[in-house]
């Protein structure tokens, strides 16, 4: 059973892609239409779309957006296949971790060099095939919704970290489309939102995105997660993930595997959401997942202010890695993938 | 060996408590006169002095404070010890958790009543006191300091949670006098201070207290812990402490209770430092300690701001217990605590 969200974050409209800018929420709700490629790189690198699945169809936008530009001025379909990998390349290098970008990117590009036709009959595939991903998005997302809803007990309290929600896909969500359906099944579950410092996207936009579709949520600091925990309070943590390895490790915003760590001591299963597309099965263990290391000022300044002594040191990783060990289960499009996650990932990517 | 820091929290000059307002910090570095009592129960529920041990002593000013008035009034002797025990429950009921303020209250409540002689003979025995603790207060922290330094590996990085520093003290600290000591003799030690949300006394006490004294210090959110410690990149955790039960269940800063899973997974030594006053023998295990309800505003607000959506709900529990099988060890005055405790905190008491 789906929940209906009006969240679109991020639409194919009139040649351009058109996206929730997901810097100003909750103080203001607007969008912003992406021209080009070049603007689509700075959107994604400063986070006026950010999230997993939707910087994927943000990568495919990126590059549809690319060949729109490049057929104006080239005619040789040979140098607009060479061009437009080059812009592809660009795009795939604005932010390092998720794999979805790279989906997204490559295949575009594998579409562009497959298609048969001239450089507009190329481009015109890439559009269509955006509005398709874009589609498949959501039913993929209302699919997990509706496995993930399955192992969520009765009037269950569920943990989210950061932001896995319509806003981190281009609609409906991962995590949040989990607590989507088991919503709609069942009105008396609430969520417990992690602020998620640095960038603070479980206050900024969970409890936006859930307070917007009536679904009550109690927000908390970071750590405050065990407290609760020990309190009896929190029955399951559903979050989302920006790379899976093979073996099941996920790479997930900062301060996820602390949570589960805190949960595996209480014994409160943790459940990861996220379409198979994240998953990649060319890295073997977390260990090689490349985390990104952002900018000090997110963790010197909130709100443009500075909240500390000047002359301290900061390292910033956006990421961290959860090992397979503290993770109860995959909610993917095919079913919930199960310990050992090796095989469980082989056998649903075969099928 | 002691190390020499600047830092003077709360201090009796005049006939008034002058305190630094850790409020304003770091932006802005000033001191306040408290000149009543009821001036020091808001200074202390607002947070202008905070910190288990500096709020011992300011609860031990505010009963020579309200001395000091009663005496202009009040010409019988038991009509004053009346009205002074009943200022000392006021004061006491400006915070609930931690210990060290009814410590400090009784402590003078008691002595009044003890003293010989007159009214005025009364108040002065009370300002006595008064410095007297004041000046122990540095001497404590300077011997847990020397003790904590033995345990502390060469070349440490030690991660700190809130602030139990200078500012939580009159001076020098109790995991920060620690950090302090151990810097003397080894000046390779660094340390990471967590943020500390909500109010941040991590990001706004902790690294302007450590940067001044010129001890490298590396500010990461509270979600980033268990990161840094799976790189291998912290070697211990040091924190403070509002109230150990008998059993060594400690009391501190919400968000402690997290670092100290963490640890426990990744195998560091996790050590509460804290005077003997500290513990309340009175109190069988952490379930019985009190948690003090703040504010919704300090979650949901930063430097005055909205940080989320309008309609979530907040539970904002001020502090959390970390039971005893998470604690290495106890640094006191009187040399470290080991398991188990509820036998070592015995011994410790009577010696």
């Amino acid at each position: 059973m789906a929940f209906e969200s009006k969240i679109k974050t991020i639409e194919w409209v009139d040649n351009v892609s058109r996206m929730i800018d997901q810097t100003v929420l909750p103080k203001e709700y607007k969008t912003v239409d992406i021209k080009t490629d070049k603007e689509m790189f700075f959107a994604i690198k400063d986070m006026i779309v950010r999230g997993a699945p939707a910087i994927g169809i943000a990568g495919v936008h990126g590059v549809s957006l690319a060949a729109i530009e490049l057929s104006k001025s080239i005619t040789d379909k040979s140098e607009f296949l060479s061009k437009l990998k080059e812009r592809g390349e660009y795009l795939k290098s604005s932010r390092p971790t998720a794999v979805n970008l790279m989906w997204g990117v490559n295949q575009q590009i594998e579409l562009a060099s497959k298609t048969q036709g001239n450089i507009d009959e190329i481009t015109k595939a890439l559009i269509e095939n955006g509005i398709k991903l874009e589609n498949e998005d959501i039913e993929i997302n209302k699919k997990m919704g509706d496995y993930g809803a399955q192992v969520v007990p009765k009037g269950a309290t569920i943990l989210t970290h950061c932001n896995a929600g319509a806003l981190a896909t281009v609609g409906y969500g991962t995590a949040l489309g989990v607590i989507r359906s088991a919503f709609a099944k069942d009105p008396t579950i609430k969520v417990f939102a992690d602020e998620t410092r640095p960038r603070q996207q479980g206050a900024r936009l969970t409890t936006w995105e859930l307070t917007s579709d009536g679904i009550p949520t109690t927000l908390i600091t970071d750590g405050m997660c065990s407290y609760f925990m020990s309190k009896g309070m929190i029955d399951m943590v559903v979050v989302g993930a920006d790379r899976i390895a093979a073996n099941g490790d996920t790479a997930n915003k900062i301060g996820t595997y602390t949570v589960a760590i805190a949960a595996k001591y209480h014994n409160i299963p943790f459940y990861i959401a996220a379409p198979l597309s994240t998953i990649d099965i060319s890295i073997k263990s977390g260990k090689e997942i490349p985390i990104e290391e952002r900018s000090h000022e997110e963790v010197t300044h909130i709100n443009g202010d500075w909240i500390c002594a000047k002359d301290v040191n900061i390292i910033n990783p956006g990421f961290d890695v959860t090992p397979n060990e503290l993770i109860t289960g995959i909610i993917t499009e095919k079913g919930i993938l199960k310990p050992d996650f090796k095989t469980s990932i082989n056998n649903a990517l075969k099928s």
